[in-house]
């Protein structure tokens, strides 16, 4: 077992994968049919990378666990996503700017990891950062239609903003699983402030000042929306694992 | 206005959208990643044929009712999907039942439309059919395999099927709406039977006798459970439209 590259791969599967299932709740309650596609296309995205890099997670484990078991058979406390993702989506704003900050992080991420040393993981990385490209460019233009739109629409995103901009820093902390990679997720922080600063500008939202930083995801210290979500993502499969469907 | 058009397009397109909401809510709580993708794609499937069924609804109407506002802007007793596409997922047993019913009617009723005299409506419907077999084969698939599986899952499928057989009957009643098309569903019956009985027998099934044969969708006149489904679908959008998001 390579418990440094199942540390790292399964966080990022961990990321994907609570970000994909926060979208497909989503999918369908979206303010346009047109949007609704959109979004459950960003679900499947997304899903797609979780089922890929947990996959990989199990195999460098080396004890028999598949996308599956590391999915629906771990506890809440065992998922090192960060705490970005877990968070609620309350109106479609609070959806909209999760995602740019979210896809802006996924996308110098995955770049990062394209052309790093671990193969298979530079492979799954190079065919998602072209996703998650797309993803921040849906992003971008909802941020600044909804950012410059109306009053009302102005008022929430910059709520948005501001209610999820403190749990962007976990981003780029630096600590043992990424340096056992021999990355510094620190560096990309100024290069992700100059995607999000220009587009929060042209929206004309204010980008909130850096102060409250929570961590924990990466540690399986959660907020109280991760157990809702962990439990209704795990009930199905655990209904049915005691009778072998 | 084409009335006797719009009223048998909107029911198709809203059979699909029923379905999509129905099948959308449920990716993710599948019992394999791999079913999670394989149901947010057949959802996508189904939201597409509403969204190109509800738009030309839209324009044979000719009031300036788009796509969305016939989506998310109309009373619960306007919809006239079929009964059946509005039965909750209970289980897997059930959504995989109702997939399997709903698919095959749909690649019957598609096949007949793509070779009708409305052009429009034919090249939806040839377009939605290559869908539909393919929904319907992964429906067969998973009948088989759960109905001849364990103990327990055969009490489940046989259960689903019990309950989903009654809101069968519906699909196939001729009224005023169908004979504006110069259509009577009740010559699919027994072609939908020669699809549906070999793979219940497969899948080592009963096949329900034909009692109870509820109707009402078609009129507007539905089950509890499309009130909450509807107020779902809807509830983001009306939060919206005043503040002209």
């Amino acid at each position: 077992m390579n418990e440094k590259a199942v540390a790292y791969v399964l966080r990022l599967g961990d990321d994907a994968l609570v970000a994909a299932q926060r979208m497909a709740a989503l999918a369908t309650w979206a303010p346009q049919l047109e949007e609704d596609v959109a979004l459950a296309n960003i679900a499947l995205d997304l899903l797609g990378q979780a089922r890929a890099l947990l996959t990989y997670a199990g195999e460098l484990e080396g004890q028999g666990r598949d996308e599956d078991l590391l999915a629906y058979r771990r506890d809440e406390h065992e998922f090192t996503s960060a705490l970005l993702v877990e968070q609620p989506d309350t109106d479609f704003a609070a959806t909209m700017v999760k995602l740019l900050f979210f896809s802006a992080y996924q996308r110098l991420l995955y770049e990062e990891l394209s052309a790093g040393d671990d193969e298979t993981l530079a492979a799954i990385a190079a065919k998602s950062v072209k996703e998650v490209a797309y993803h921040l460019s849906h992003a971008c233009a909802w941020t600044v239609r909804l950012g410059d739109g109306t009053e009302e629409s102005k008022r929430r995103m910059q709520t948005a903003v501001d209610e999820l901009w403190p749990y962007t820093h976990e981003l780029f902390a630096s600590d043992s699983v990424w340096r056992g990679y021999g990355f510094d997720p620190a560096g990309l922080r100024e290069r992700w402030l100059g995607i999000v600063e220009p587009v929060l500008a042209e929206a004309t939202l204010e980008r909130p000042v850096d102060d409250w930083a929570p961590t924990g995801g990466r540690d399986g210290l959660h907020t109280e929306h991760f157990g809702y979500l962990v439990g209704e993502m795990q009930s199905l499969h655990r209904a049915h694992e005691g009778v072998s469907w």
